[in-house]
């Protein structure tokens, strides 16, 4: 190997790339989601499986956490779990989602107790809590880094969900709002550290695979959602149909 | 608790009858495969797919062994791996699926180095890999008795690829007839080691949780694989394309 390993800014702008061609703002369930083309049972749908990705966060963090010997990376990641859990029962993002469900008719025990989730979200979802177990860290961190293409996926979403859909106010989507401001946050000490940790090629290599990754872990979640609600709209045995869960 | 637990007849009835309602013999992908309803591309991204399971479960098995102390118990569970491996590079289950691809004009190489699998196949199989090396014995043993279904999937196959599908032929089947004759030897072992082993109804319950999970593993790749290549026939980003990988 004589290539030379590329700059810092070529590195960021390979990450940003992957995020243009491979992150789900892509994905037809997205575009009918913000434009008001779904069902409120296509709605309740991804808020059912959604929860069940927000749910593994923490617990992906955690797994993180646990394997950093550095008192500082684990300060600067610790505000995670926070965001997503609150100090109380009825903070945090977790909760946040939650008063989403409600909003769209769904009894939040009902959706919180993971029954009925489609089974391809929770085997994409505990790949991704189980990749950052297991990998290095360096990937672990760099598949956290779909949140560089968050913030313009939420803006678009609040906008749409608000025009088009009833159950929307600033209640129901305060998880949104909030992710606003700690997703830009959490991804710029991200970025900087992958940034500053990737010196190799090979070290590159391993954070944008870890990031592609991360993409498809996302992109099959909505593939899965679309198969059994939009088209074919087959719902697998044992996963939600609509009329279970909902608000009494 | 003062229910009184199942006998060891109920037992396998409840076990059996996971399989009448859960099991992917009901999926219409196999009635496509079966009647002769998919395109060459649909077979050999069926193909493609499939081999990622057949790679890991040899490696599923191992994961098994390593945990079990009892020399009879992994005497009797030894020839799974040899089933899949042979005992040279042209021997075992593998080697025939590799047949299988060449017969529908895939390079065996390119399906051997699993570029192209669905995201989706991978996080379904790796689930069930993991679920065997992490959970409890008796769960793991229960989780391989899909193939007490198997048989009847498998002559239902052979006899429709051979009557609509011109690649279909004793050497490119032959991994399905030698499964004819092991799937049984296998799971005779393992239904007895269940029914005998799972003595409280608790017990019973994890054995059939197991299998549920097992039929959702073998149920989300046939829905990931439907969603790419028949409807809506959208391929996720990365994943193989008709033309790709064929042999020259």
């Amino acid at each position: 190997m004589n290539a030379i390993t590329p700059t810092r800014d070529e590195f960021e702008a390979r990450l940003r790339q992957i995020g243009a061609e491979r992150y789900h703002d892509k994905h037809p369930f997205h575009h009918m989601l913000h434009s008001g083309e779904c069902s409120p049972d296509q709605v309740r749908a991804w808020v059912i499986n959604r929860y069940y990705y927000q749910s593994r966060i923490p617990m992906k963090d955690a797994a993180f956490m646990s394997r950093v010997a550095d008192p500082a990376l684990r300060r600067a990641w610790r505000s995670r779990i926070e965001d997503h859990d609150g100090s109380q029962e009825d903070e945090g993002g977790i909760a946040r989602w939650l008063k989403l469900a409600e909003g769209v008719g769904l009894d939040p025990d009902y959706v919180a107790s993971e029954v009925g989730i489609l089974p391809a979200t929770r085997f994409a979802v505990d790949a991704y809590v189980r990749f950052v177990r297991d990998e290095p860290l360096l990937p672990a961190v760099a598949s956290s880094l779909t949140e560089l293409f968050a913030p313009g996926i939420h803006k678009q979403r609040i906008a749409g969900l608000l025009e088009h859909y009833d159950f929307a106010n600033p209640d129901t989507l305060s998880y949104f709002n909030r992710r606003l401001s700690q997703a830009p946050k959490d991804v710029a000490f991200g970025l900087a550290w992958v940034l500053d940790t990737a010196v190799t090629r090979q070290d590159q290599d391993a954070a944008a695979r870890a990031l592609t990754f991360k993409t498809e872990v996302l992109w099959a979640q909505l593939d899965a959602l679309y198969s059994a609600y939009v088209s074919p709209a087959r719902v697998p045995p044992g996963a939600w149909k609509p009329g279970e869960g909902m608000l009494a």
